[in-house]
């Protein structure tokens, strides 16, 4: 990651005034990732893909705690697959890429490249599953996907993008809305105590939820400029997909079945959230638990006393055995510079250790989320940085979620909507569930319903806040990536 | 796994007079893979994918040590990239999946499935680098490529599959050239060390070379009908690429120059070799370090003596807490059941443990490479598996490499080479380099030239085995997969 010019690289807008700017400056001035050559592709760098890795590692030790094993089916899906499932196709054709040739050779039946995998694994589950004891079946796979998106912008929305889909089946259509419910709270607890990302968990409106399924569950993370980033689904599928791909098992009973299945996603867009959650006016602010280097030591003045390098390397690798992910940053170039390097980068503790700290046995530790300096003794470092570091994470997501929460407004018109939604806010609000109103509030104030409120209880005492009619649902409005 | 007709699913050809359905009945009946409904492709079913994350993880670990980083490139190339270099687009453009429509819309440039990423990536890497203090960079990628191949197998030629990639860049032709010597030899480490397969490692005529390489070495590994599997390359590109993509540094004497880069790959291929190098009679024979169960406890006689599946429920924890992939079969079906179904899919260690084993405080263990059967202390199983586990992997090795040895025949003629190769042998010849007589052998008799001989002492005081012409190699024919 060292470049010459980080001097000016290091500038990046303001995030009060220029919010997107400061995005797409933070992605790429930290080296978090690059466009591609193609309009709408990206480039994961190391930095960047390896927030990923630690994201995977994470979820994939929860996803088999649930008892699903990984594989891994094929990009290339035969368009007629598509054209199965009739809410599906229609979501999905427009943005699907199309792969007709091979060499100069046309092929007989058109490819589309995978924008997500239900028919063509819906293909591979009729051939598998044929009895109940083939159930329940629960597989996942980490891929890349294509959707061709006219607006893109770096994490958020890629023609190309990598996720994990999870694909599982069931009996009985309560075990498979129960799997996707069940999937919905472990990505919360990831979002939570891994990314320090405090989250809306909820139904989805019809309108918003994936094309061929019976019910779609999320999750809705607040980004700092009031937005929200839809940051994980999982759904319902009920037996759309098994009718389409004859997919059915011999139930103890004698008769022959369909299926009931349900399929969940989380993608590299996490990374666009922990940016816009946790980021502020210096960059990246990394939850420790995904930060590819959690401490970075700074060795000052080594040239002049060559004890404090010998001092930071061993405190390097007493930190690397308490699991610490450390980098020392030996680089010729002044602490300054490297404050702010490492400052934009969001690296969690900055250790610096100088001639000065080393005579006194010390160590002056900076922590990224609060700018707060304090001495450690520098023989209890290693031993202090792990808890630090949680410390950190449990800061991080209270302050997400004190953020979040006052930035929650109920509502009770649409001039109330529309202040809130302009002030950036999450707009908790009574709502008919007619798609005429979600139609209206999206084209008036680009918000739409993100997730049904936790809270049903009183939602038909009130009227909606479009058209006044008896309310259905308690359901945030908010304006979204 | 489990499967109501394993009874019949179980049934795999003979190894020894159809080899050929041997190796697809493997890998089908023991669950590794399916066909995908595109010809051509293949799924990895979590058995065989488990395989290849433990592969991975070996792999991934080894790069880093080396000072490689991961990062994603796009899939997605402009055609025109791949015209940049003369040699790879001829290399490649047959086998090259292209996407022109997007929904209904035509693209306005064409764009292909990424055969490999030399083309993509170089564009890239003449943005990231512009100083001497940018070299070395040295990134990997794990990722799926296509490449349509006219015959398909599964694991060893599909038309999509899954690979890494390193791609390097230095200063210097020396430290490039070094970085492919260096990469093969941790990819045979790897092959030796973790996949128990003994390989030939060296360099590779100019016919096989990559389509775009200055020069290519190889790993081969004899598979049990005497033919050869590619099982890994690493490239010297030389400055081909940089000069194709403006790849250029600002070197300490001040004046720009073109770096020199390698690239090195391995793929699911792997699974292929250790399928084949291993497998016997009997199905899969699975090296320790990547099989997904590494010992299998049968519970025997449980129906009657709920002991028995008690005493097997501690002995599997503390198999897992000693670090041991492990797995209890306690469905309801009979012993011999299950030992056919677990020696088919390779599981280096069996553990039985019945009523009489548990009363005189024993276990009945399995060796899968050996068919060995002996007992041990049920409280010592534990300890003692994994020192069992790394003996199975030095002796699977062993018994691979004296087969390997024992299957290389010097030949001084083409007749001598004939029967060679008829008889499963590879062959240690002399050639006189010339193109003409590499491709005679192919035609006459489906071998091809694999990769240099270690030793190159005396090349230049023989004949070639073809033409009688001077040799200026010793090298090895074999017919390959």
């Amino acid at each position: 990651m060292a470049n010459g010019n980080d001097r000016f690289v290091n500038q990046i807008a303001d995030i009060n005034t220029d919010y997107t700017k400061w995005y797409t400056d933070v992605c790429i001035k930290s080296e978090l990732c690059d466009y591609g050559p193609v309009k709408g592709t990206m480039v994961f760098r190391p930095y960047g893909y390896a927030i990923w890795e630690n994201i995977q590692a994470e979820a994939d030790k929860r996803f088999k705690a649930q008892g699903v094993s990984n594989a891994y089916f094929p990009m290339l899906i035969p368009q007629s697959f598509l054209m199965r499932e009739a809410e599906h196709v229609e979501g999905f054709a427009p943005e699907v890429a199309t792969v007709t040739h091979v060499g100069n050779t046309e092929l007989a039946e058109k490819l589309v490249l995978r924008p997500t995998s239900e028919t063509i694994i819906g293909n591979l589950y009729s051939k598998w599953i044929s009895s109940y004891r083939d159930l329940p079946l629960k597989l996942n796979q980490w891929a890349n996907v294509v959707r061709w998106e006219k607006t893109t912008r770096p994490f958020l929305r890629t023609s190309e993008f990598l996720w994990q889909e999870g694909h599982t089946v069931f009996a009985t259509p309560e075990e498979a809305n129960a799997d996707a419910l069940k999937m919905l709270e472990v990505y919360k607890e990831l979002a939570n105590d891994v990314l320090a990302l405090p989250v809306l968990t909820g139904v989805k409106s019809e309108k918003e939820k994936f094309a061929g399924a019976v019910a779609t569950y999320g999750m809705e993370a607040m980004m700092k400029d009031g937005k929200s980033l839809q940051s994980g689904t999982t759904h319902y599928l009920g037996d759309n997909f098994a009718k389409a791909f004859d997919i059915k098992f011999l139930d103890k009973d004698g008769t022959h079945k369909y299926v009931f299945q349900a399929s969940w996603g989380i993608s590299t867009r996490l990374i666009g959230a922990i940016i816009m959650a946790h980021g502020d006016e210096r960059g990246l602010c990394l939850p420790p638990p995904v930060a590819p280097i959690q401490a970075v030591i700074i060795p000052i003045g080594a040239a002049k006393n060559p004890g404090v390098l010998t001092a930071a390397n061993a405190l390097h690798a007493e930190l690397e055995k308490a699991g610490v992910r450390v980098k020392t940053d030996d680089r010729d170039q002044s602490p300054g510079y490297k404050f702010n390097h490492w400052e934009l980068r969001g690296v969690p503790l900055r250790i610096e250790l100088g001639a000065r700290d080393l005579a006194a046995n010390i160590v002056t530790v900076c922590r990224r989320d609060t700018s707060e300096k304090f001495t450690l003794p520098l023989d209890a470092v290693a031993q202090k940085t792990p808890e630090l570091l949680a410390e950190v994470t449990r800061n991080m997501y209270a302050k997400a979620d004190d953020f979040t929460k006052s930035h929650i407004v109920r509502v009770n018109s649409l001039d109330e909507m529309s202040a809130a939604l302009d002030g950036g806010n999450f707009c908790d609000a009574y709502w008919c569930g007619d798609r005429e109103c979600e139609d209206k509030i999206k084209q008036q104030y680009a918000a739409t319903t993100r997730v049904h409120h936790h809270d049903q209880s009183d939602a038909h005492d009130h009227t909606c806040v479009c058209c006044g009619k008896k309310a259905t649902k308690r359901i945030y409005f908010a304006r979204a990536y």
